[in-house]
């Protein structure tokens, strides 16, 4: 790990750093060790240093744990390709014309998340070496975090309890789901003015985790209410104590 | 009032009371006052004497509210009439063989919410003149606890904020949520083996809440999980504060 940038403000670490040739992270950490790690998956069109992250991740340190997040391929300051560059344009168009942006939105983060679901895996490689991360480990990402993080939960043993939504049912993202057994909290917006209602119900079905909550919320996607942010810390309270 | 009883137990005080010719009911109060009233509705074959609402009632005293629970109408010691004893049978056989109860249970609460809505006025009446309750009122009641707390929330201005969950859609009581329009948290278990999910949906979807959030949960009829208890107390804290 290269450290960028390395900041400590009431006892929260910032740590802003770089990992092989491409990869680029902020990791928030308290300053008690030890402490298990949440990773966050951002969202479309944004970063690890976006505010949504960032946010999350200070209640996540306040509460006793580290959280990383990742710059997603074709995010941040990494390169863009053509294909990258073409989805962009394509979703804005649609969501300009009221066409459904899903058929544009499902593939286009699936592709994504086949470059990075190898990429969290490096991370938490090397992240599980660091002095004072230790424990169970947590995943939570919503809209694109989550169509990057329910193939990285199928794949990845070491995540023990996730926090997923805000997405399109698609029979391959499914399939991952169903692979899953861990603790699930789910979120969906009840009008959500994108994905249709059915579609998000029918992820939360697919997982075959045990355990699991859906938390849907009155108003369009991109209102889900700040108090989700409380829960969703509560959840990792829960499973990664 | 008469006052059948009254113990207080670490800051908790307890008073068993009578109110009127066959009103019986537990009203459960912080050592510090004044403090907003939660309306606590008990479920199908229990009273208000029962673990689960002294269990919710102490949570909520612990966070600075009053709680109320009042026996309904052929529960706890009332008087039971012979079509009371007449449903509870018809219900214990459907269960027994495997045939739908919400047929038996849906129009039997809904005779019962018929006698049950006027007594909680009449309790609301009495205890907002008692010294102590001020500011707005919650209610929460799950199974016929949300057939009795609908219709109640549907006429009553005084309830702010509510907590229903685990019923039937049925065209009556869907009519009364079309009329409620403060904040409600729903419960709904994902695999009931009693009430359909799209039953269970349909009714959170006719609340007509602006601000509403559906909490469904893995697992059958009587599984809601106790942190279910949690997220409520921090819902009145959001909303009666």
């Amino acid at each position: 790990m290269n450290t960028l940038r390395s900041t400590t403000t009431n006892g929260l670490l910032e740590r802003e750093f770089t990992l092989g040739d491409d990869l680029h992270g902020v990791l928030w950490s308290p300053s008690e060790d030890p402490a298990p790690l949440v990773l966050l998956g951002h969202g479309g069109g944004r970063d690890a240093k976006a505010a949504p992250m960032a946010g999350r991740a200070k209640r996540l340190v306040e509460a006793g744990f580290h959280a990383v997040c990742i710059d997603a391929p074709g995010h941040g300051n990494r390169p863009r390709t053509a294909y990258d560059v073409q989805q962009e344009a394509a979703m804005k168009e649609a969501m300009a014309t009221g066409v459904p942006v899903g058929p544009i939105v499902v593939p286009y983060n699936r592709h994504l998340a086949d470059l990075a679901v190898p990429e969290w895996q490096a991370t938490l490689d090397f992240l599980e070496g660091l002095p004072g991360i230790e424990g169970p480990i947590g995943y939570f990402g919503l809209n694109m975090g989550t169509a990057i993080g329910v193939p990285l939960t199928a794949r990845e043993p070491r995540i023990s309890a996730a926090v997923f939504g805000i997405f399109w049912y698609d029979e391959q993202l499914a399939t991952h789901a169903r692979e899953i057994k861990i603790p699930v909290e789910y979120l969906l917006q009840w009008d959500d003015q994108h994905i249709p209602r059915e579609s998000g119900l029918a992820l939360f079905d697919a997982f075959a985790s045990t355990e699991k909550t859906l938390h849907a919320n009155s108003g369009a996607h991109k209102e889900v209410p700040r108090f989700e942010v409380d829960s969703m810390v509560r959840f990792f309270q829960r499973h990664l104590r």
